[in-house]
């Protein structure tokens, strides 16, 4: 790595381990069953103020992890998925915020997800794991922010799943919430989103080495994992951005090779996504995961609640943000989050920035973003279609 | 069946078939290779009158068939997939037009494909069946049509991979082409479809028991084809459309199930067309059907010529039309395709039709297009965007 690259990041960071719901005292769930111990792994960077006022919590996205920013060593070759807004001096300032980010109840980078061990079994739980929600998501990690003593968030930033993340603890826990971020998210998912995450299921499924989801001691279901990670591919691009990236270029041929090994660089470029996905990702946890974004719908009654809820205005400042290009949660998407804050007399403000890279483009390095998210934080942020 | 339905269809029609190539005089495909004997299952419709003037070619798209209209039998429970618009006095007239559709090369219904028989082995070619391309469909088409004595036909109808053959006509045997009608098609894939096809492809070939595409005398590659059909249904359709036929609706559930059986009317229709496809198609022949698509480019060089083929001007009116939800193949494309005519000082008309059902739209009755073809076929049609 490049001394430059490093000193321009968000420096050394330490995966950490936060466990919780111990037995007797398990997590109840949304679905009505318990589930203990609970472990969430998480990251921090920066450090938290005296009166714990300066902590902002990341939420991660489907198949992201805690490792928002920063290096785990300095022979560390790959940054942390967020490293272009997070750090110091960055769209979300390290010298200023304390930073935290955990991976998701479910998930598989260091939390409690299906490959995780049954204590009554003492085997990985497989589909014994309960289906979890994004409210459960949440629901652990407000265990986790409990744990630091912190009272009330900064802010919570997400794109994603991790904007319908920070959508339900504005919901939840509206006190704690002093700004909201929500990037290429949604109020619920679509149809189109829901089909898209269905078709990636049964691919796995439909893998025999799946087996039900007991393949821990056995071959994985490889094939059925990278044709599902193809798929969620091919949807966090734009027609726009795969004409750019690939067009219908050739892949290492002059012409084509009337055989089926793939002939383009599109389809090179799935196959290289799908492969390397399967050595870091655990199908399982991609069930639950897909599973817990379509049951999402912040406006749906909640099982635990007497009535339907609405938001409670607790102050909480809001910041949507969509990208152009983007046909899994689009830009009406957004403008219908924006909608429903404005009528509960909540505080919003939106903003559509213009990128042709589809829904990964919240991942991307954006200077207006950075600049967004700078003006945000520090309160100062506003824009000609707050009043929207 | 209800008399009044079968009374407006195109009445009865009969399968019929057509061989050539018989060795040693076989077809030579576009990628060097010989095949025969070639056979193509076909269907017509009205009569072709004395000069033989009044022929029109419809070509059919991916997985359909020649079968374009009208019933095999008065029990017929339901009529070819096209006889909302082929029939006595509809859009293409079978009082005045003698209609002729048959499948294409490398198809699996009653046309010569992988599932064939291999006259050097006696078994079904499975992938020793040459990848066929658009040009060789197309090549298989004019053997059929010089078989009937026509020197011309009044016009080629085709939608999607269908419009692609009716280019490839317009291009190799402009002398031949009247009319030519493309509907919701392009002049080349675009990364997006190539890479939603290779996706399908990599679906069916993750299943074990496709074993390399010898599975005719053993199980199918049943989850692999159903999975490949999903995705291709979630392309057909458009987010638009999935909101107003399925939305958020549960499927005969009062509450989610939290399970993986699927709660979602999405996907319980997604799961039905993937379970109906396997019963009728072939795994096999979608891989080759796909792969044509992806290679086609009506402005890439053309392995047969010397040159660069450009579109001779011999008289043929061109009729482009495009829907507004088909994200498969957008507008812009069509327009594409009217540059490249224009270009070429060729006659063409174009039409953008409002429609929210995605690219399966040009199946679908819908009036515009029923007077367009109409007022296309008796040469009277013209509209505003004409000297685009």
């Amino acid at each position: 790595m490049k001394s430059e690259e490093f000193k321009n990041s968000a420096g050394l960071v330490e995966k950490k381990y936060f466990t919780f719901a111990e037995p007797p005292n398990e997590m109840l769930l949304e679905n009505g069953e318990n589930l203990g111990p609970v472990t969430l792994a998480y990251e921090t960077l920066g450090q938290l103020n005296e009166d714990k006022t300066n902590a902002i919590l990341i939420c991660h996205a489907l198949t992201g992890d805690a490792h928002v920013a920063g290096y785990y060593s300095e022979n560390d070759l790959k940054p942390g998925w967020w490293d272009t807004l997070v750090g110091p001096g960055k769209g979300i300032d390290t010298n200023r915020y304390f930073v935290i980010c955990s991976n998701i109840l479910g998930g598989c980078m260091g939390s409690t997800g299906p490959s995780s061990e049954n204590p009554k079994t003492g085997k990985p739980y497989g589909l014994d794991f309960p289906v979890v929600t994004v409210r459960d998501m949440v629901m652990a990690q407000k265990e986790l922010i409990d744990s630091f003593g912190i009272k009330k968030l900064k802010c919570l930033v997400g794109g994603s799943l991790g904007g319908m993340q920070v959508l339900k603890w504005a919901q939840s826990f509206p006190e704690m919430v002093g700004g909201a971020a929500v990037l290429a998210s949604t109020l619920r998912h679509s149809a189109l989103a829901i089909a898209f995450n269905e078709v990636a299921r049964q691919s796995i499924i439909a893998d025999p080495n799946w087996n039900n989801g007991h393949y821990y001691d056995d071959k994985k279901p490889a094939q059925g994992l990278s044709v599902a990670r193809m798929i969620g591919h091919i949807t966090y691009l734009s027609d726009e951005a795969m004409r750019q990236k690939f067009g219908r270029r050739l892949q290492d041929k002059k012409d084509f090779s009337f055989e089926f090994d793939g002939d383009f660089q599109v389809e090179s470029y799935l196959h290289y996504q799908g492969a390397k996905f399967v050595d870091r990702f655990d199908a399982n946890s991609l069930l639950y995961i897909t599973k817990a974004a379509d049951y999402f719908d912040l406006t749906k009654y909640d099982r635990h609640e007497e009535s339907l809820i609405t938001l409670k205005n607790a102050g909480t400042k809001f910041l949507i943000i969509s990208y152009t290009s983007d046909w899994l949660y689009p830009t009406y998407q957004s403008r219908g989050i924006v909608k429903v804050l404005k009528r509960n007399g909540l505080d919003v403000s939106f903003c559509e920035i213009e990128a042709d890279c589809g829904h990964d483009a919240f991942l991307l390095k954006n200077e207006r973003l950075t600049s967004i998210m700078t003006g945000f934080l520090s309160g100062g942020y506003d824009n000609p279609e707050r009043g929207l």
